[in-house]
């Protein structure tokens, strides 16, 4: 709230053309919220604002900014100050930068860095999005396991200011094999004069450059690290990923698998304020058709059942109600399954036990929803509509937790994303079931010949 | 997934009587992934192994078991080992197991702890669940401003043992009022005889016990913090958060959205696995049977136009596809936007610049639709009511993201939570206004009077 009204206060300003008072009023601000600021200003004002922090300051900013301001900001930017800013940012939040800079802004810079900076980006930006490899950086602290503590501490001293983290030290041999890590509380405990290879831990806890950005955030979540090492298809050490990263890959992941729950498409890190019309329309077009074509079966359902719905028009009433019971019973449970299998409390062999719970409670609340629409019911057509109804509507509630139950396993099954059970997917399966199971019910009921 | 061969593996061995063999396999684990597999097992099990570790290490391995293992462990354990796990538990992990425990065993582990333990565990236990506070741990390391970086050196030496985390430091006066903090690394490279009061930063991040864990979870996420101070109603420092338990909140919060979108309610820390058949009940019933009384005003819409159905039943075939593909599109315009304003990149002040760009694509989508289906209308019932049905389909979408996209912000407008926008709440709402749609189109066009 307070950082709207420094954005609103900061463009009166400039408005007024005292960028002296829009200077002031940035200057309190820490670097996050800085770039929340600079994010909601035109790239020019924004740039002009950067300008007046030291090239330290800058970098530490920019890494802050959202993608698309970062693109903008260094289209704007002079080749000096790109280079210098690419000397000094975040490792890994250079290197994805870097993929997002045009060949000639590539061409660009690169000449104006070192030797080894221009390797480090090659190598970080050459991983896969999505892969350990891509949100690692390489700005870590290792050693050797022959220093002494005393030895240690001194080195951890002389590069800290290089290092994203220097809580977690990683110790290597001379083919830079990982071989053990110490944290930096314990060797702050342990005698000056002990060997890094007497008190390091052996079996390090890591992750390979080509697994999934999500398992390593799993491995950092559920061993509680500070930092997760990265090695190479050579047991090289390559990398490091930080807790912080893993906050936001936890983060895009969940987005990731609501996005698929309501039947979206496209990359959880896409910011819906900055995507094109174009953009947003992909995102949603697939599922939409499919589950037109979906609903061909209802309306199948229904068509084959016209003779009936035409001696007894009542029962029209009642369709959506009961056919979006199965539905939304349906999204309930596969939404609590997709949770559960995601987290991994609940596995593909766990399938037949959580079965024989949902059938149970989907018969409470199938009988539950029964009382409530037979009420409706008797109301609407007497006695035997409202039998139909309260019949029909404890099946529809069966059969829909089961589909929503199983749909997500079932997806597994076959390596696919059991977020991929989405309610409105759901909700179409669940109504062409229900179309069936509602007139075959009064069919059977009113003795109809079908 | 070698987790799950370890599990078999020893209860085979326990099967066989081998203990012995079960303790070698579980011997390399480490304290999480060994929780793990003793919450495969039967409580008496689980202790019987847990009992071969040091006390220090069954403090830290069952800080990672499931809730309801805890509770089930806790009461099989004599009075002493309770207790002593009590002394060497982490404070925050000891408070939320104390809260579980029955009346009986409180007051019989309470007089074997020190005076202080016991204090520490009240103040704990006694937040609110879902604030910082009840997420907060005691365990952290804070110095007066008058020491140098040596002697504070020296001091957290000596308390790193206890501490949960030693990299932040809290620089706090007589009061204990939070005046400043310092990072680890800061200090390490600090000259020795510098004061505190002269390197440590003064503006410090902080949040106060009754904020929201979330809102905690947030200031970790957006600042990159390692640990977040939390002080109490008199400005005076009670604890911290570190960035294992923001990454648990966060996780949970994300849970806690996708079962409000699922339209389930209930605790996102619960295990699926572990819910009885009465809690899962109740975390569905209220949302099915709110939304079957939603439903009845689809119901009447149908109802109103029961002669214009008799008169052409052909229609029917299209209602589950028309009134569906609305719900669809409210569904992921929902889900896109109580996503952006959970994360923040979108507020209540953006609703007209967003409802004009999700008009626009909404039109496009809705035309893409109509498409799709005015094939399958020209197949089922020619030229006329492909018309009706295409038409309709490009305003029940355009009607459908409206809706889809509002509610969230209605939700938040009203201090209500707007994931509480669930697709089953929006595809009720979106079949009555369907219903409508639809046969006010063909009403309309086939000139019928209604």
């Amino acid at each position: 709230m307070e950082l709207d009204q420094i954005v609103q206060e900061v463009q009166a300003a400039v408005a007024n053309n005292d960028w002296q008072q829009g200077i002031e009023l940035l200057r309190p601000l820490p670097a996050p919220d800085l770039a929340y600021v600079l994010c909601e200003c035109d790239p020019e004002m924004a740039l002009n604002f950067l300008r007046r922090y030291t090239p330290k300051e800058q970098s530490s900013i920019f890494g802050y900014l959202r993608p698309a301001m970062q693109s903008e900001l260094a289209e704007l930017m002079s080749r000096s100050e790109l280079t210098e800013l690419f000397a000094l940012m975040d490792h890994d939040e250079r290197a994805d930068l870097y993929n997002r800079l045009s060949e000639d802004e590539r061409l660009s810079i690169l000449p104006g860095l070192a030797h080894a900076e221009r390797e480090d980006i090659r190598m970080l930006a050459s991983y896969e999005e999505g892969t350990a490899g891509a949100i690692m950086t390489s700005a870590y602290i290792s050693l050797s396991q022959n220093l002494t503590a005393a030895e240690a501490l001194q080195r951890i001293r002389q590069e800290a200011p290089d290092a994203e983290t220097i809580y977690q030290i990683y110790i290597i041999d001379d083919q830079r094999h990982l071989i053990g890590t110490i944290s930096l509380r314990d060797l702050l405990l342990a005698p000056s004069s002990t060997k890094l290879s007497s008190v390091m831990v052996t079996d390090v806890i890591h992750c390979r450059v080509n697994d999934p950005q999500s398992e390593a955030a799993h491995f950092i979540a559920h061993y509680d690290l500070i930092s997760l090492p990265v090695i190479d298809d050579t047991d090289r050490l390559v990398g490091i990923i930080t807790h912080d990263d893993a906050l936001d890959v936890t983060q895009e992941e969940s987005t990731d698998d609501q996005m698929r729950l309501g039947a979206v498409d496209g990359s959880p890190a896409m910011s819906l304020k900055d995507a094109s019309i174009g953009t947003l329309y992909r995102m949603r077009v697939f599922w939409l058709v499919i589950l037109v074509f979906g609903n061909v079966f209802s309306g199948a359902g229904i068509a084959y059942f016209e003779g009936l719905i035409e001696s007894m028009v009542a029962l029209v009433f009642f369709l959506p109600l009961l056919v979006d019971s199965g539905g939304n019973a349906g999204s309930q449970s596969a939404t609590l399954m997709v949770r559960a299998l995601a987290t991994g409390e609940v596995r593909m062999r766990d399938w037949f036990q959580m079965l024989s719970k949902e059938i149970t409670v989907a018969v409470l609340l199938g009988v539950s929803m029964a009382a409530a629409v037979s009420l409706v019911g008797l109301v609407r057509g007497g006695a035997v509509l409202a039998f139909i109804v309260a019949t029909t509507m404890i099946l529809i509630v069966i059969v829909g937790s089961v589909i929503g139950m199983s749909l997500p396993f079932v997806l597994t099954r076959f390596k696919m994303d059991p977020a991929s059970a989405s309610a409105p997917l759901i909700t179409s399966i669940c109504d062409a079931a229900g179309v069936l199971i509602y007139f075959n019910v009064a069919n059977l009921m009113l003795d109809f010949p079908a």
